[in-house]
């Protein structure tokens, strides 16, 4: 199976200084082999939500097979790093993902805190410089594939949605990230073309404002026929028809203009001047004139103003303009696109509108709301061992051990019914009833015999790839029937009820049994 | 002059479809080598500040400089346009940056709302189709520099500044862009080797909380000695006399580890089980130790709870306890890195702390304040001809016309007065008297006459390069200077004072003529 080249600018260096300075240490201290065992997760939702859609994992899985240090990078090293000692940098060389195991949550898969989205094993301290890079790999993809899932959610089924985040996004390959994953997240399209080219999705985009503001009169329309048929001409006779001679001019020879060269994608830009006074009519007698010579206008683009009252009296003028024109201009696209966000489009819900397709960008593509996943990578496990860092909160301990992680049903609802975290050695199967615990609120616990239970955290890579992983549209799809099989109040945009992940009774034990261990005695004095 | 590769991730893809619908329009209607002029610029400060520090010229001109439709790109497109005409796709073809200019303001310069950053020039469809990834190239950087210089306004100049935000940034080059341009910003160093190998910037780190998970307990550790002399012996002698036989013993153990393998940066990040309890005390055994051998400990890294408080009280701590045990200790490296943001470090201000550098991650590279700089690329004119889009909020209406940008000196207090957009035609000049006008208030209006006059609009790129670019060394300590000559309470982080861009009263008269022209009579029915 190929695995295919990094993403870019990843490269070994791409992680944090400290994990070669602990590598180096390891390394003199005899540990750098040992066997390390790091969980990836979060631990709270992002947006308010209560869930998340984990992403990102083939730009991880990259990385670790192509991990090698080039004679460059370690040149660097020598020069950066407190040390000079050759066997170091002779044993950097060696490092490469053959002894590296993965063990991963399925692209666009639900994930909830705690639950890691990768385990990542192998030798200490190929692992700690792993770090930095798989959480930059992970982190961001999650949090704009659960953001675009949201949008999602709110938009409704039937909604066309577009990500228009090019301009905005951090960085170039920040856009191309945004354009791929609000895709896995279960947006339509994008408007950026690389994003198109590379990931296969399709691309919309007609006309900006620009192009309108280049005409100011009639006659700067250089061609003006589609198959021989003038529309032009047939657009100027529906204008006075319609008693819609005080509209720009400029703006009605860049819709004719624009027609003429696209006549099967025409969605005019419609507030370059005045949405309801110029644009709407102008593309109203563009549409007419466009079904007159046989063609088939889609629709309008709103940019400003309160896009619900618009979308509305919009829809209505050009209906009621087709139907006194003698043609059929019903059900217009009506692509909405100004600072849209969660918010606006709950908004729009309220409201009312006619809107069939929205074009979102900042809010999509940044996450305005919540522009970082705090993804963390804990030390759970060494030479066998589970390890522990101690928090005075107890929400903030990572919970040790080498952890699988089982989806669990046992209700009627077909909805799962909670996550359970196990030790390896406790194999959860449908029909046999186990007890579980919650971690921090220590009276909660449960007794289940799963109907069904999916083992969340498969292996995915062991030196190679043991598993094929989805493209990127058919993670979508796994993505979008899990939403579909999921309790539509865990995915609430406002009032979302919690999904419980339940440790296992043992986990539960080991994990308040270290909590003791490690606790400090303060000394009173 | 040699203009380099472009970023990672930047293509002649990377843009809107729409550009190329427009461009297949422009070229079909005989405009797409009309000429054109397009302004880069943005309306509002972002963090509710009042300057912006204007960054990503190199990327720019990079990617201008690189413009070349490959077969590859030039095939895709004719599979997603709706058009085959050949004719067109021959045209893209031979399509680079030898007929663009672009103008623009230094890098690092500060710059205000509606003042172009780029004022691009050439054949209307090239240079419409570079909007996008123009808007990529400057948004972000401008966004990070301007955070991160925000961000050191607050701590002082005397404090260190690290940027850590690698493992939360959005994507791979969002974490190069946000190591990048936090330097530009003012910052120090970056935790990021990639970025320290890229950029020639300064690395730091030392460990995280895994490396001390990673021992449990003093047998472990193998290498105890510097150049002969036992660390460990001296580390837990230390312990005994100072009383501190409580702290965790494996954090302890880790801390000799690393001095022994670090002993020039040993600087311990003390809260992995309890910092006043634990690994404040067991720093100290350590670095006692190190200076009863001769070497120099650094200091402590503080990742959690009151960072304030516990940055005095562990220096007290640390001091007093090198005093009992007959060792200069004073003045320790407090490093602080919990979720630092702008509000963080004005709250530590007002209670006081004895934090020496601050390592910054997450708020300063996804910029969680206001994660996107709404910069906007606006057509203002066309065959020599101003252009102008209308908006019911005048504040809104890109101004037209090919402006120049100059920076204005009246005042005895040294600091510039405001900046003035001009026509082309208009020179403005050291001693001469000027009337300008403000664009959205009416009735500000004023006479100066300047004793120095800056244009900050030069003319970078005619086909090739007009000007040595500086580099980013070079523009950091440009950005330096103008923000130390320039009035402090504009920088001001809470309650900053706007600094005024003007027209001349030439540009201020054909905005509004133009606006006249353009405002639609809406039919009262």
């Amino acid at each position: 199976m190929e695995v295919g080249k990094r993403r870019p600018a990843v490269t070994e260096l791409l992680t944090d200084r400290y994990q070669l300075t602990m590598a180096y240490s390891y390394f003199k201290q005899g540990k750098h082999n040992t066997e390390a065992v790091f969980d990836a997760y979060f631990r709270k939702c992002p947006f308010k939500g209560e869930f998340v859609i984990a992403a990102g994992l083939e730009s991880v899985i990259q990385h670790v097979a192509n991990f090698k240090f080039s004679p460059e990078e370690i040149e660097y090293l020598k020069a950066d790093l407190e040390t000079d000692d050759p066997a170091f940098f002779e044993y950097l060389a060696t490092l490469d993902g053959s002894k590296v195991r993965i063990y991963a949550i399925p692209e666009g898969c639900l994930v909830f805190p705690s639950e890691p989205l990768v385990r990542v094993e192998g030798p200490l301290a190929l692992v700690q410089i792993l770090e930095t890079t798989i959480l930059n790999l992970l982190n961001f993809p999650s949090l704009i594939a659960t953001n675009a899932r949201r949008m999602k959610n709110v938009a409704g089924p039937d909604k066309v949605l577009v990500e228009f985040g090019l301009r905005r996004a951090q960085g170039p390959d920040g856009a191309m990230m945004a354009s791929q994953y609000s895709y896995l997240g279960g947006f339509h399209g994008t408007s950026n073309l690389a994003a198109g080219k590379e990931y296969g999705i399709q691309t919309f985009g007609t006309m900006a404002h620009s192009y309108i503001c280049s005409y100011t009169s009639l006659e700067e329309i250089k061609e003006t026929k589609i198959d021989g048929k003038d529309l032009k001409e047939e657009a100027l006779k529906a204008r006075k028809e319609l008693g819609f001679e005080n509209t720009n001019e400029g703006e009605l020879a860049a819709f004719i203009a624009y027609a003429v060269n696209h006549p099967k994608n025409f969605v005019a830009l419609v507030d370059t001047y005045d949405t309801m006074s110029s644009g709407v009519p102008n593309y109203i007698c563009v549409a007419v004139g466009l079904k007159r010579i046989g063609q088939t206008p889609r629709g309008i683009r709103l940019d400003s103003g309160d896009l619900a009252g618009l979308s509305i009296k919009s829809k209505k003028l050009i209906e009621e303009c087709g139907q006194k024109a003698g043609v059929d201009l019903s059900n217009p696209v009506i692509f909405a696109s100004n600072d849209i966000n969660e918010d606006s489009l709950l908004d729009l819900n309220h409201k009312g509108h006619e809107v069939t397709s929205f074009g979102i960008g900042t809010n999509l593509v940044t996450c305005q709301k919540q522009p970082a996943l705090g993804m963390v990578y804990k030390l759970v496990e060494l030479k066998g061992y589970p390890r522990i860092k101690f928090s005075e909160e107890v929400g903030k301990i990572p919970i040790p051990g080498r952890k699988q992680l089982y989806r669990l049903w046992a209700k009627k609802d077909g909805y799962p019914s909670f996550d359970v975290l196990a030790l390896p050695d406790e194999k959860i199967q449908e029909g046999e009833t186990i007890r579980v615990r919650d971690f921090v609120h220590r009276t909660e616990r449960f007794i289940i015999t799963p109907e069904k239970v999916e083992d969340l955290l498969p292996l995915v890579w062991d030196g190679k790839l043991t598993k094929k992983l989805p493209n990127l549209h058919e993670a979508r799809e796994y993505s979008e029937i899990a939403i579909n099989h999921f309790d539509p109040e865990v995915l609430h945009p406002t009032k979302p009820k919690k999904y419980h992940v339940y440790l296992t009774e043992k986990l539960y034990n080991l994990v308040y049994q270290m909590v003791e261990d490690i606790t400090i005695w303060k000394e009173v004095k």
